[in-house]
């Protein structure tokens, strides 16, 4: 736990050093005010906490770190502008504080910084190469998703491939990124990757079960936000799948309704439907699998257990296993 | 003439090589859509030429000439969206034919593949960083041109900084690539980035002229459009700063007005105006100036006269003054 304060220590403090400012003012301004805002830093903690784990130095690991943390703030820019979302975090969005065309703009820009900051990296072909790469695929996640909104069928296949896009491969890559810094060997990196993918993807389903079933308190979003917005999240696509003739044209018609029905009632008819298929068990159960496949792959690296307690011990806090 | 023809077709063939296709194709199909338009591919042409005429190797600059044509195209797709523009190039824009959300996506995409294309080239780190400089300032650009759309007084020298971010850096930056590759000089490569920073001034105040003043056919725009569109360009700051009380007021109402105002009664009574003020001559002579300093530049570069024959027809070619 020390280790893993200290590294979240570092970032904030190069974060803090690091000048988001420029001219025009219009342009930056919403940069900085995105990127400040206190959020988990996590792709940059799985960044550093790679490096450390194979013993690299972890200056050398805060430009790619970085480079991560803005590329993903650039995503929720303009995630929020093709989703009018208004709040992130509690805050307006740049689509909403200032407006569409400059949340565009400063978005593209932070895209470009993100690169810069990749460069900078002792590895930096290697590091803007991983981000290239990695861009185009949220790019793909985040078009399947706009795909998904208007398409009739989608298959549970189809969910898990647009989360992995849009989700694990950021977190798998941000290890990546540590890993390479690091100057760990391939095999090594793949294990460590494809634990990031695992990792990824039951994070996103456990965050479709704790946009339903959380403690609202807690998770710090309206409950059932998914099934207002007729997000097509695991737990629908398996209702849909187990659903009889009867309920599954009830939950096609539910989804169908738009904001101005009456939210409440739809989501405790959906959340009942959901708990009399017992979905939110086979969710669990997958999770478990994904789990198992994690752990799996960070058994294989091929360094002793004791370098690999940080990232064990990150990951199981950012589970909600370990408190 | 033989040199410039031999370089387009070879960055022809790179382009029909190129796999711009991917999944899912909502994502793709906008990027080949507006990349494999025919366009002058000017900037893959600078490139090309400044990496001839320092004695490069054709094959290592055409990379950076991809990453160059394609960020280029990423910034129309964007504009388009801030602009809401219809039409390029006479067909319907990425954000008409598809949507924003759509045109707004592939753009991101776009853009992570310039950088890959960049970091493919032999000095692939010191290119990427090139093109994310560029990035970074053509983003600056695009947001002073937005703010002036609403600032009430924008100076010629604003006018200035911002068509030198938003037109000219890309066009040095090309030159500037080019010669990095080829391996010229420090003190080389800076007098041609000025050459190309001074061709660009040049070129941009060529095309305010032109959208009012050419031959509709030749320029394939419809003739006034800036006068239609309020564009603070220089013609019309230059009329400001000489305009009479009275004149001053009147053509500060006339780029009041919105589209649904006669515009061809709009656009010939400004005309008039411009044309009692003699500002089209005053623009003539401001271009006439960068031009001198393009050539400056260009002779001050420590190569033999012969090597910059083809930069200098080519820039000719484009000025309009050879044929």
């Amino acid at each position: 736990m020390e280790k893993i304060k200290q590294l979240q220590q570092d970032f904030a403090t190069f974060m803090a050093e690091t000048d988001f400012n420029g001219q025009p003012a219009e342009l930056y301004e919403p940069i900085s005010y995105t990127i400040l805002q206190s959020g988990k830093r996590l792709r940059p903690m799985l960044c550093l906490l790679a490096n450390e784990m194979f013993g690299g130095n972890t200056e050398e690991a805060l430009w790619p770190a970085l480079a991560l943390e803005t590329f993903h703030n650039f995503t929720l820019i303009h995630d929020d502008i093709m989703d009018q979302a208004s709040l992130r975090r509690g805050k307006p969005t740049v689509y909403q504080k200032w407006n569409p065309n400059i949340a565009i703009l400063s978005g593209d820009a932070m895209l470009a910084m993100a690169f810069q900051f990749a460069l900078k990296a002792k590895n930096g072909t290697q590091v803007a190469q991983l981000l290239g790469k990695v861009a185009r695929e949220v790019c793909e996640g985040q078009q399947l998703d706009l795909n998904y909104e208007t398409q009739k069928t989608v298959g549970i296949d189809d969910y898990l491939e647009m989360i992995r896009l849009k989700t694990a491969v950021l977190l798998a890559t941000a290890l990546q990124m540590g890993a390479t810094v690091a100057g760990a060997n391939d095999i090594d990196i793949q294990h460590l990757y494809d634990f990031g993918i695992a990792m990824g993807m039951s994070f996103q389903l456990q965050d479709d079960i704790l946009d339903l079933y959380s403690d609202v308190e807690v998770f710090g979003k309206r409950h059932g936000g998914d099934i207002a917005d007729n997000k097509k999240t695991y737990l629908y696509l398996k209702a849909l799948e187990l659903a009889s003739e009867k309920d599954r044209k009830r939950l096609e018609y539910l989804f169908s309704l738009r904001m101005d029905h009456d939210e409440e009632e739809k989501i405790e008819e959906v959340k009942a439907l959901y708990d009399r298929l017992n979905v939110k068990e086979m969710v669990e159960k997958v999770i478990g699998e994904y789990e198992q496949i994690a752990i799996k792959h960070l058994d294989a690296i091929n360094l002793p257990k004791e370098r690999k307690i940080h990232i064990s011990t990150y990951a199981e806090l950012l589970s909600g296993r370990k408190k």
